[in-house]
């Protein structure tokens, strides 16, 4: 078989087992979650072992400290991937919940039921514990997984898909319901992506640059995000206290993650009165501030920003700011450089607030709070598998409901159509 | 400019209505309605007159009859039409519900807000009712749209934009947020397929190869349905009269939709007692049976069915007939030769019908009740744009609530991360 024929294996032995795992109850796959939970701790030093193996080929390659560092499983790293999947058993089940049901002028009682998706395709680079994460999720929202990580830790994924099989095994569940993709080729990638008949959806998870092969290759529905340019909006009457400490979370608390804010938007009246003690905060944190020109004339420190400044997605100690008339300017600048993902303001008007939540066209829009809840664990969905910045299906972080969609289904007794 | 450059042009008009039209009220989106039903109905003459030209070049051209007959703005279909605009004038406005709020143990309260998806683009056939159905559910979800019907009816889709617009001005809505676009050219929609800076979502809504070609050349996203091959199952336990009465309404009560039952399934036990006597009441509505060996064996009058009927969509009152040996086969059958559309159940058996609505993977499943009851106005919408049998964003009939998504809202009082 050559790696079409293989790849096209995998996805329908997927399809299968998909239409099995719809009909399993939850406490099967609780208990499979469970058991993989323990099968993590009991096998540690063989999975570090394999591990080990990508660790070296990762270090004979050269590749950053960070990437090393990413890729390690390491004891806390495993006892953290067992513990989410011990939450993820622990959440409710999506699978089979009527969100609403009514009654019809002639009798009929018409009903929307979650079902999962199918066959979800999960793209994403080299850290291992995606694996576990995806593959839990998946498996908790009744949908087959085909999970493909980076080459880089093939070894890795391949003991944690053993472990994933295993459990499943013992509760009867097809293990063809959660796969890794053995293929390290790139081309592996690709007929995956044409495999439309067998594939739901496809969520690539990693860099810009490997969503944007997957979006424009994909033949498959792609729910992704790509970036996130999130916006902390200072609105004239904000106070100065809860500005500061919003704006510092909201860059420096985490800032290499996609809800990290990458541009600070203030109005003039409050960058009179506060701009340069702000800033002072921020440079205490080692952040390095770019400006526009009205910035640079309140502070003179500053670095000029320039067009592509707005544009960027910095994720680092590096933190673009503008001065801005008013709220309308500020919300066509979101509008133009944003990127849906986070945007937030800190006001005391009730009226600019309510504008602010109704007119900011992101994934999750913030009412004095940071940019760092948009995040599923945080906002109270459980877990999630990636944040959408797509408004298609999902938008904002996806959990085990995002991983369904509804069907309808109408009790009848015998109606018929006039 | 080139027919690229013109159809970008028009898609970026529509980007930018949908901003304006996202922010705007759900009054002045109902008067826009209503003003639109009152010019229908005052420009009649003028819009048969230039309906006349379409219906003369489709002579012309020597179309068919039932063709000519969806091409005519008849005053019938005007009035229609017009009732059509003060129906969706009186639906809810889903924009700016929140679906859900939720309180976090930091104090952050978090809700999910319905927002419009932005600009659609809808490709259709020659119904020119369906300019109007799109444009108003568009309109009052607040998206903009891209209509593309075919060429044969371009002088009144012209002519029922040109009504639709002079209503949106009225009311101060960019006029843009309504757009026929008038190249005929099929070039213009391959064009249009490619937008996908400015365009968020196609609907295609017409025959099976104008879905497909919608499909392959897409580089948006599409929520379409192909085909209807719906299925009615008459359990062992089934009540006669009952299975009677549904199979014929599913089958006869409009045959030429896609809700219209294609294949009856039925219990080998329950054909043992009526098969003949089901087949006559067919053979009286002037349906011709074709039927599965087992059929044949029951009743002598059918025609032999081949593997591809099972496939088939006759949209006529033609009916394929298989005895299956109990429910296992029926749900295999179904997800063997199905296309997710509509299946039914006829039982008088609890657990058959608990299992079917879990089991039978289709948009909408139905016990003792008609396939036909998969509309939206029927399964209590109030109207729709189609019917999508993808799983992906909305699976079903869409209504108004399927042309919009949710974000996430969160208010606090100065939250960060720990």
């Amino acid at each position: 078989m050559d790696i079409a024929q293989q790849i096209t294996w995998l996805a329908v032995k997927a399809r299968e087992a998909s239409r099995a795992l719809a009909k399993v109850d939850s406490e099967p796959k609780n208990h499979a979650l469970y058991a993989m939970a323990r099968l993590l701790r009991d096998r540690k030093s063989h999975l570090q072992a394999e591990n080990a193996k990508d660790l070296a080929s990762a270090r004979g390659q050269g590749l950053s400290d960070a990437f090393i560092d990413r890729l390690t499983l390491s004891d806390k790293v495993i006892e953290s991937m067992a513990a989410g999947l011990e939450e993820v058993a622990r959440l409710p089940d999506p699978v089979g919940e009527v969100t609403r049901m009514w009654r019809r002028p002639n009798g009929l009682q018409v009903g929307k039921m979650r079902i999962p998706l199918g066959v979800i395709g999960m793209i994403y680079e080299s850290r291992p514990n995606v694996t576990i994460d995806a593959g839990s999720l998946c498996l908790k929202s009744g949908n087959a997984v085909l999970l493909r990580g980076g080459k880089e830790a093939i070894h890795s994924n391949l003991a944690l898909a053993t472990i994933m099989q295993l459990a499943l095994e013992k509760e009867t569940i097809p293990a063809a319901a959660v796969q890794v993709i053995p293929m390290t080729d790139r081309m592996a990638v690709m007929e995956l992506l044409k495999l439309k008949d067998y594939i739901d959806i496809i969520i690539p998870r990693g860099g810009e640059s490997l969503i944007k092969t997957v979006y424009e290759n994909s033949q498959i529905p792609v729910i992704a995000h790509y970036k996130g340019v999130c916006h902390v909006y200072i609105d004239e009457s904000a106070d100065y206290a809860m500005a500061e400490r919003i704006a510092l979370n909201s860059k420096v608390q985490r800032p290499g993650v996609c809800n990290a804010m990458e541009t600070l938007l203030v109005h003039k009246k409050f960058a009179d009165a506060y701009l340069k003690k702000l800033l002072d905060s921020f440079r205490r944190e080692k952040v390095l501030v770019k400006g526009c020109a009205e910035t640079g004339r309140r502070d003179t420190a500053i670095e000029q920003a320039t067009e592509q400044d707005w544009y960027e997605e910095y994720l680092d100690l590096v933190l673009a700011v503008k001065i801005v008339k008013d709220m309308d300017e500020a919300l066509d600048h979101i509008a133009k450089y944003g990127s849906k993902h986070t945007e937030a303001i800190v006001t005391q008007n009730y009226d600019n607030a309510r504008r602010f939540l109704a007119e900011a066209d992101s994934s999750v829009v913030l009412v004095n709070a940071s940019t760092r809840f948009n995040d599923g664990g945080q906002l109270g969905l459980g877990a999630e598998i990636g944040i959408s910045t797509c408004k298609l299906h999902s938008f904002g972080p996806m959990g085990l409901e995002e991983l369904t969609t509804t069907k309808f289904v109408v009790y009848g007794d015998g109606q018929v159509r006039q």
